[in-house]
């Protein structure tokens, strides 16, 4: 419900107090939580947000947990993306990491930090996109905290089970270190549409209004889509190792090498990349496709077989290349076998 | 390990990559983390921090959820607090939620917002200071996430189970809304050292140096301790309502009575304080008392044989008043049964 404290012509959440806030802003995700999926019948909620923490009921079985926080002016930026989209991303990113380990979004909690001068609107619109993202891929909100900061941010932490809890054989989790010489590497489906998206966002108005191959982009880079479906198909399915692609694929695909202990030899005529990014950036798109982050494809490696039977079920999934024996590093080729040195090798928060 | 990147003489974390540097902190962790309780058998970890989640396995039954903000210069202050304090306050703020529910904390992420200009060895002392804490009262740290911010934040998110998951009875989380008329307030230990300690500190040199009374209020400000193990005992003997005092006895114990649809008359001279806050401000000590948060004792309501049994077996609960039929207050009486206006009336983030 509303904090019924709250002046009608409230143009700041400044008077809010911090229990008001959040059960307001639960409230708004409660009612545009509309769950497209499968229900969580396994892992009854026993108590939402309003306690000192929420509580639930669920089998046994694995367990995955992890946070993603975003900052403003550094992960996201109010001027090119709307309160609602940077609400669907905070969630996007945690669904994705969930999704490759194969496993359901479940359970959320949002920290907030919030400079005081947000407007309520802006903040129901957050709250809104979470919804979204929650209804289309799994999970739900149900606890929150808010606090005062000189910065806005938004801090997601994500709980996901192996499944649904009803009469499903739990999976084990998908890892980066279970890349084995021999293995293909696949990516679930085209890199570079969120990097692109971006890019255009970043340099003015988009071309082409909100039609056309920028309207696009700039799409995918508002609502990425995190491929949890088929993360569970894969983890299901056999596949040992997966990793998202939030910071690039020669930065992730170099997690996995490290991780694996093993080479990674990709053909960049493979790579799928989405058909927008060439048509608009003719001379940038392999950076943009190789170094973009946050499109959310997942790269996994399994047997030629696994990766063929992925295919038939999930028709996206293209191999683009082999884990190797060797030193980890990431080796990029052309189509005269030549190495391709792309400009851009993902992103790192604290990098020089 | 440490990021074999890193300069021996680096001064901040700035040229750190965040993989690196997540990897390094949750290094000091493992290393500091000597678990004191007993060992979370039933709820092996699978996988621990560096892939896109944590994983365990556990049994079937009710988990909790919580999540904490802290943000520098509002929730913490390294001029008169140490890193190492501030990392146990990090961790302690939802140990203490897992502890009202009457579970036992078990695994955490931390998402950390940095300037770019911390040192290293701050970061390294937070995250001693967050093993500390969790080897005491128990939990671990698991993952996290590093994020460029204009202000240094700290997020941690919590998860606990009902029991170690070996041949325990799985315990209902206890909430807020379970106070019935007739039942008792009680309190499982003194109120307002936290609070005195923090005036203290913010009022310039602590008087006395570093031993006496005033240094026993900074010890309650910088390592507060959640009542885990009290809580734990509560819940798996009938106790269905409690709270931790995280905003202070009068706004919680409030929230307490809105959830349940009763009020509380407490009396001031049953309320147990911490002897040095007296002796410290003789004026004061009734408003930092009543109104002071962030000690993390717990408040509960149960039947008057229930407490004394919690009595029994943990004899710093005392028991401060009544839950009575009526319109949701708290109502505080004075030795005369007159009432008693406290002026601090708990923290709340955005109240005007």
């Amino acid at each position: 419900m509303f904090d019924p404290g709250m002046p009608p012509n409230e143009k700041t959440v400044s008077r809010l107090s911090e229990f008001g806030l959040i059960e307001r802003l639960v409230s708004v995700f409660d009612r545009n939580f509309r769950p497209e999926g499968e229900p969580l019948d396994g892992l009854a909620l026993v108590l939402g947000n309003g306690d000192d923490a929420a509580a639930w009921e669920g089998p046994a079985g694995a367990t995955v947990f992890t946070c993603d926080a975003m900052v403003d002016g550094s992960h996201f930026d109010l001027s090119y993306s709307t309160p609602a989209d940077v609400g669907w991303r905070s969630m996007v990113s945690c669904q994705s990491d969930i999704a490759a380990m194969g496993f359901h979004p479940t359970y959320s909690t949002v920290s907030l930090g919030l400079t005081g001068t947000e407007s309520p609107d802006l903040l129901d619109d957050l709250y809104t996109g979470m919804a979204q993202a929650c209804s289309r891929f799994g999970g739900r909100v149900v606890g929150g905290d808010v606090v005062r900061s000189g910065t806005m941010f938004i801090s997601v932490a994500m709980v996901g089970a192996a499944s649904h809890g009803v009469g499903e054989t739990a999976a084990r989790p998908m890892t980066r270190s279970g890349a084995k010489p021999g293995d293909v590497i696949a990516l679930t489906g085209p890199l570079g549409g969120s990097a692109g998206g971006l890019k255009l966002l970043m340099s003015g108005p988009v071309p082409g209004g909100p039609s056309g191959q920028g309207a696009t982009l700039v799409q995918a880079h508002r609502r990425p889509e995190p491929a949890v479906t088929t993360g569970v198909w894969l983890a299901a399915n056999g596949v040992a190792c997966a990793s998202d692609i939030s910071d690039g694929l020669t930065a992730d695909l170099g997690r996995v090498c490290r991780a694996s202990g093993a080479a990674a030899v990709i053909r960049l005529a493979e790579v799928p990349v989405e058909p927008a990014l060439r048509a608009v950036f003719p001379n940038d798109w392999v950076d943009l496709a190789l170094g973009g982050g946050e499109g959310y494809q997942l790269l996994f490696t399994a047997s030629a077989e696994v990766v063929e039977a992925a295919r038939a079920a999930y028709p996206a999934i293209t191999p683009i290349g082999k884990v190797v024996a060797g030193e980890p590093q990431v080796t990029v080729l052309d189509e005269n076998d030549e190495q391709v040195k792309p400009g851009i090798t993902g992103f790192e928060h604290f990098s020089t």
